[in-house]
């Protein structure tokens, strides 16, 4: 067992087994059993001998980090965060996180489903609405964001209401928003009700409005699942991917070896696939990568609107909502995949199956040149392995990958798809809504943004680290100490980061953030090794500095945020995101420091770095009835760490290897053979 | 034939055959013979016709638009411009283009290399370098970039020296440049001979300086050629695409047929790939599109470096410098090549065989759902179809790539490989240059941007189209006026562009740029139909406004350019790039209709949209010897144009169809099912 792997099946048991006595006979809902992991400072030296092949001495203390909620006073959630030392079957630290909540749970939020629909006043507005016969009424509870509407000690569920038009359960009711709102309260009892805005400038209400039957419409327009639509196309021929050796990786256990490129796979409920001790050719380039959170707040100001905003990572979590991934559907060609395990509520091992796939792609040309002289051309292929996971949130999906390429480099790649959150709204409105886009008649989806943050933390040859802040600048003309005769020199300047803090893009002046290392300058360039952050420009948090989601997410005003590394720092709008009221993002972490005069220089030491990015979804009626995949890209380059092109060394292109097949003409005659006959 | 078919070889011949008596017996050396595109008035009528599968009357005249160059007066060149009527075999036009010069002649590049080297002066400075037996001295003739300090009316070309160290024709001889330059005159004189700089301050010389020897250095580190290297990796196992139905793509001669798309495929000589009549499921959305023009403008202050600057297009040409593709080389899978024809200098047809690819890709997932409620996941796979084209100018090779996808998007995807172009530097220089990178022992890469123009010639729903600008915007906070209590509201801001001119991006407001039909309302989101261009954020010219960089290329200072359409008007740095001094370019254009009066309102009329993107290219040491891929990518996506997803037909992924292998555990016993397996 290696110090970075999950938890194993047994050690789930084990841990809730030494937590389960500490409540005084009360069977706690377990809802987190999941790895500390270990310490930086002991994995470090680990590390270092394990990569020697020197004997690593004791392993850090296996430590399981455990969430409990339990019945307090007045039927409260008490949530308790426990650690578990798991070498010694001892709890170490048992501490009340009073006010806190844990993440969503599935099997009370389907209590709250039925004690809405249970619920005389809800029936009533039902009854109002005068449904067409065969349809059923769905509801679909979301977590509350704050908005300061509401005592925040204790959980409230928003009941969205949607209409599932026909009798089949994958019919898709958000083509049938309805305009009845319903509040549920921790005890599961309905505290309010009412109906929604369905014009741009209404306010919520109670008069009694019928469905309008106008809103129907033909299912071709709403329905993507193939049991409910119209024959598919037919044009696409099959397409299959053929690895005649198997694979390039080597995995074993938790780790990956591929292309000169190793590191270990890990998961957790929240962050879903999470990657560790990152290198290539044997060098240190991240210690962690991870998604570390994701807000999607939504842009409609109508109350009670502004409580749409989810975490998806520190409500939902992107392990725990992490898909089954199948052969066939997911991925092509030879497949690997990684099994996950969560608990269950009695603290039970519970499997999330081939909730990661690992696979490789072909990504085109790697490089070529062709000696114009000679007319002798040398291609290779690019290959790239993947890391994919994929999460369900409702209504949204996320498609998550990590992109190895054998030039060194890491891409990011989220997808966004599946189905707008849709709400309510007149039929036959003539007009442009000012914050959302009309997909289908009756039907708003609102103007939103999705904002990830990607966690870095480097280790370019080694913790010490800093962070460069790099720009191209023109010289300036007319300058007598400058010589630029003809107007056309340009340099870069570099500024080293010295504080944490949050730093913005600019692609107008190149602006580039570099990790690099003081300590190991490159021999022929002259300059630190380093790598480059290349980043997904996107719009940063347009709800106002004073509301409740700026407050709450914090990350989600800078692009690229530099901290100094702590143990267990890995989210950037706090641990307990669930229906907080702000202040432990990392915005306040930093002033906090800087406050108590706790801040340490960020120069040349162990540092993490945020990307904030996303984009700002005003949807598309394309994106309906269910969303082509908006596809978002960040990556992490070699800036000057070799001493040359990573990828020299691939094999050049053959047709004996990639066996392409050729599209005659009729009349043609010709062989074509590979550019590299000659070789 | 189609009225957008390149010229056949017969149109070709014929139309020299005709324009070869126009000069008084002189043999002109044909430099262009080349399809005069048809005039787009014409051409709307004829199309909407052929759509409907009506008689299309006659066609246009077809035309060819030749440029041939005569010896004048004083031997100097003289350049020709003229259009041939090949409906009626006759010439239309003949134009004295004055001081113009026509793009790169490789054959007089070889007598420049030849009379270079043949020099007395050029044979004595090789002599002083006292090079290493067995090496060759390779003069790599460019282009000369204005600077103002020659008469422009004639060709000068610069002569860079390199030094192939060992005897292998392909070695790669751009790691040992060496500190000597040569201009050579039109005459094919050697007019002026000198060393180049080898510190950062300092400036040309005559003083003799022998090659330093402490340069040479270990091939593997300097080599890209298989024969030159160690063995390569052998890791990476063969990859292939299996089509066992074939492609999907029908292609009757130009014309492609694939997935709902329809277009036709056209080719020149210097634009290279060019797409004309671009319709999705039988709608219009583009009548033209081609990358126009590329500049690759140096950062290195020092003279003779501002005389580097290249236009790879205008000067060079894509399409005369377009690679033969060849089979399990430049793609996987289904492959069809098109050829292209050009003409020799005597005027007879010449063959570029295999210079444009057609094959698909798969291309991840396209969309995915899972119903929480039901776990039935429906997921589509992503099919594209690439259009390639690879282009080699001297030392660099780009990859220019059209995706047509499902979803009715279009991308442009642009790959920078090839090897850096270098300068020599003194050995054991121990700091950074500040306008370039050390990439090798006395071998300096200097700071480079690298400037597309992708003209975008829309024809959304017909040829009357209009440009928004749209800008996401926070709603105001404590306005009275205004109902955002939360203060989450944002809306999204429209504004009309009425004027020609050049706009910038702004990611940080996600300003967007649309084109719209503005007669057309899509009828449910009550909003004009349209696509929206995804740009590639990228830094715009370095080089001083007053500098020649600047007044020759024009289009490198805004990201995007909207004109008024007109027949031919292709070039944003005017038709004649080589040597020119600027004032020929779209802004200039744009100026002189608003002088002129002439300038129409570009709003609800026929419009041409021009972006311009590309890479401020600091080299990493990791570009050496040959470059990774560097990839850049524009966009082109419907927006409320269609009434869905235009993928949603598309048909589930099966594992019947895709066949993928799955990766074992060795203890694993279940079996793996695709999530399809239910439908």
């Amino acid at each position: 067992m290696h110090p970075f792997d999950p938890l194993t099946p047994e050690e789930i048991s084990r841990a809730s087994g030494i937590v389960r006595p500490h409540f005084g006979g009360q069977d706690p809902n377990f809802r987190v059993v999941t790895l500390q992991e270990p310490p930086k400072n002991h994995m470090i030296q680990f590390l270092e001998k394990e990569h020697r092949k020197q004997p690593t001495g004791p392993a850090p203390t296996r430590c399981a980090r455990v969430e409990v909620v339990v019945k307090g006073y007045n039927r409260n959630n008490e949530l308790f965060e426990l650690l578990v030392d798991l070498d010694h079957d001892k709890v170490v630290k048992k501490q009340h996180q009073k006010g806190k909540h844990s993440y969503i749970d599935a099997a009370y939020m389907k209590s709250v489903e039925a004690a809405c629909l249970a619920n005389e006043e809800v029936q009533a507005e039902i009854r109002g609405l005068d449904l067409p016969p065969g349809s059923t009424v769905v509801v679909e509870p979301w977590a509350y964001a704050t908005d300061g509407m509401n005592d925040m000690t204790q959980r409230v569920t928003m009941c969205w209401f949607y209409l599932r038009l026909i009798e089949n359960e994958d019919a898709n009711y958000y083509a049938y928003p309805l305009d009845v709102c319903a509040e549920v309260s921790e005890q599961l009892e309905v505290t309010k009700v009412y109906r929604l805005p369905t014009s741009p400038d209404e306010r919520i209400h109670n008069k009694p409005r019928p469905f309008d039957r106008r809103r129907i419409h033909p299912t071709a327009l709403s329905e993507y699942h193939p049991d409910l639509r119209p024959n598919p196309r037919t044009t696409t021929k099959p397409y299959q991917v053929v690895q005649p050796e198997g694979p390039s990786f080597r995995i074993q256990g938790q780790h990956v070896n591929w292309e000169k490129w190793s590191f270990r796979v890990g998961f957790n409920y929240r962050e879903g696939l999470t990657l560790h001790d990152i290198r290539y050719d044997g060098r240190s380039l991240f210690y962690r990568l991870s998604l570390a959170e994701m807000f999607v707040p939504y842009g409609d100001p109508r109350a009670p609107y502004p409580r749409k905003a989810a975490f998806d990572l520190g409500n939902d979590g992107a392990g725990i909502n992490a898909n089954n991934l199948q052969l066939g559907c997911d991925c092509l060609g030879t497949i690997k995949y990684f099994d996950g395990w969560h608990n269950t509520a009695s603290g039970e091992p519970m499997k999330l199956p081939n909730v990661i796939c690992c696979h490789e792609q072909d990504d085109g040309i790697l490089w070529k040149h062709t000696n114009f002289r000679t007319q002798n051309a040398v291609v290779t292929r690019a290959r790239i392995l993947v890391l994919q996971t994929i999460i369900t949130v409702s209504n949204y999906e996320y498609i998550f990958a990590f992109h190895f390429s054998q030039d060194a480099s890491i891409n990011f790649e989220v997808r966004a798809t599946g189905i707008l959150s849709t709400v309510p709204l007149e039929f036959g409105l003539k007009e442009k809504v000012p914050y959302g886009t009309i997909v289908a008649p009756g039907v708003l989806a609102p103007y939103h943004q999705h904002l990830f943050s990607l966690r870095i933390d480097p280790a370019i040859d080694g913790q010490t680290n800093s962070v460069v802040v790099e720009e191209s600048k023109a010289m300036p003309v007319g300058d007598q100490s400058v010589h630029n005769p003809f107007g056309v020199g340009y340099v870069t300047e570099n500024r080293i980061v010295e504080q944490e803090g949050g730093f913005d893009l600019d692609f107008t002046k190149n602006r580039v953030f570099k990790f690099v290392n003081e300590n190991n300058i490159n021999p022929i360039t002259n300059t630190p090794v380093g790598f480059k952050l290349l980043p997904a420009y996107s719009q940063m948090l347009l709800s106002h500095p004073n509301s409740y989601h700026a407050k709450r997410s914090e990350y989600c005003t800078h692009a690229v945020w530099v901290t100094s590394y702590e143990d267990n720092d890995h989210f950037p709008s706090g641990q307990y995101t669930m229906q907080s009221s702000g202040g432990d993002g990392i915005a306040s972490s930093i002033n906090k420091r800087n406050a108590a005069g706790t801040a340490q220089s960020v120069r040349n030491s162990d540092i993490v770095v945020w990307h904030t990015f996303g984009a700002t979804h005003n949807p598309r009626i394309e994106d309906w009835p269910v969303m082509p995949n908006e596809r978002m890209s960040v990556g992490l380059k070699p800036v000057n760490f070799f001493s040359g092109n990573p990828g020299l060394d691939v094999a050049v292109s053959t047709q004996e290897n990639n066996k392409s097949v050729l599209v005659k003409d009729e009349d043609d005659k010709t062989d074509n053979v590979c550019c590299h006959s000659r070789l």
